[in-house]
């Protein structure tokens, strides 16, 4: 076993996403066996009860919840709603929220499964940009164009799910005054709010990786598998992908949910049960 | 954490099932957090660079491998063919073969996933009885009255590749004699040899228990869905299951195999990948 860093992850969200997010864990901890991970947990006002019963299922799986918590009042006026909770803007101020000898963090959305390791991302070398992230290639070029016009942007459109970030970089070039300005100047056009933020004002600072490997969106298993001549198949994706990431509105821990990888979504929750049966109690 | 007593598990196989041999126990290993397994894994001439790697592989896992070599001419004229190699028949003389002071295993087929913890079944009272295992409901009652009608019994027909074995029971009741003798007399007759010798001899002498928990036949969703009258859907099983069994002819490591529960076998054949990392140089 060689000695490796500890890799600091970085999560935010509100109480309703506390059941993915166990779920992301336990899948981040059983792929990425050998590794140390910390857990930075965001957020405005999650009960401490259940941040002790997360924080007790992530130190008995061998690794280390670190709790912060920001003011709720941060964002103001800016645009939330139920899908998308104050929460979301949290990532883009990582540099500030977070401790200054971290120089580097691993952004994840709850809604993702991590089935193989993560180490090559976190060791990816950013080439003095501030972010890493990848584009959907899974939807159509169209989407891509329209998002371009529609942020008057010339890069693709990244999702924020992902988002290795150097901190040392963010800190910087990352001004939370330019944020707060662009949603104040945005607010109508914001559709992703968080996301449009990214690529309106630091599209041209993210470092492009490959979506099939780090940020597969499931909803689109026919897209990859065509694009790819039919390389990016099932075998392909579970032997590859790093991260599946359950993008839109339908999530595959509620009901009804018919996209593929159900079943190995559904197991992780178990598995999940398990690993965090201190929390259900609650 | 209950300090619980080990849990031995028999596999018997020939080198050609390694692959799944090394997924069944990943799945083994991932499910039953806490629990400690002895691996008792008996064959006649799987080569020894293999049998290192997988026990180095297990003893990775934090388990252990004990590898038991059988006389490959101990059936001498038994009916083998490639699907039923000559180990199928060792699981009925592990009475003869296990340490005499073992009192209990647990026989696997290595054409399993085990995705939630078998130490119910492993703590099960066998009331007398000389084994536990699961008629296959998920299949039509036809085939079950077939296969009565056949070996003229009057108890279900149970698979034999999933077995609580009271060796106690076995060492008193199981002849090797019996055997050899049922084998010579019904050579012509045998379409499963293994289990319809279990079933033809000592089929009174089983405990039923319930097969969607402990024998899922996982080519039959649709069976055990209609049967239950909706109850055992995809949802129950991942909750409730803990042996899914992938019976027949065809095989989720194959290409081509088209059934429910792919990705999830899939998935684990990459996690056995890691597990077994230094196996696979061989």
């Amino acid at each position: 076993m060689t000695c490796n860093s500890e890799i600091h992850i970085l999560v935010s969200l509100d109480e309703k996403y506390l059941l993915p997010l166990e779920v992301m864990l336990t899948s981040l901890f059983q792929n990425n066996p050998g590794e140390q991970f910390v857990i930075h947990l965001v957020h405005s006002r999650i009960p401490a009860h259940r941040l002790e019963a997360l924080g007790q299922g992530v130190a008995g799986a061998g690794h280390h919840l670190v709790p912060l918590v920001v003011d709720a009042e941060l964002f103001g006026s800016a645009p939330t709603q139920d899908r998308f909770p104050q929460e979301m803007y949290y990532r883009l101020l990582a540099a500030d929220i977070l401790p200054a000898e971290l120089d580097r963090v691993l952004y994840l959305d709850p809604d993702i499964l991590v089935i193989n390791p993560v180490r090559p991302l976190w060791d990816m070398d950013l080439q003095g940009r501030i972010y890493a992230a990848a584009a959907h290639t899974g939807k159509t070029e169209f989407a891509n164009e329209v998002n371009r016009l529609r942020l008057g942007t010339d890069h693709n459109y990244y999702n924020s799910g992902v988002l290795l970030i150097s901190l040392d970089t963010a800190r910087q070039q990352v001004r939370a005054e330019s944020i707060f300005a662009y949603i104040h100047d945005h607010e109508a056009q914001l559709l992703l709010p968080d996301q449009d933020i990214l690529n309106g004002l630091y599209g041209s600072q993210v470092l492009a990786v490959e979506d099939a490997v780090w940020n597969y969106d499931a909803r689109n298993y026919s897209s990859y598998l065509l694009r790819s001549g039919g390389d990016i198949n099932e075998n392909w994706i579970l032997e590859n992908t790093s991260i599946l990431h359950f993008c839109g509105r339908e999530k595959p821990w509620l009901s009804g949910y018919r996209y593929r990888f159900r079943v190995l979504y559904r197991h992780y929750m178990q598995l999940s049960r398990r690993m965090f049966a201190g929390a259900k109690s609650t």
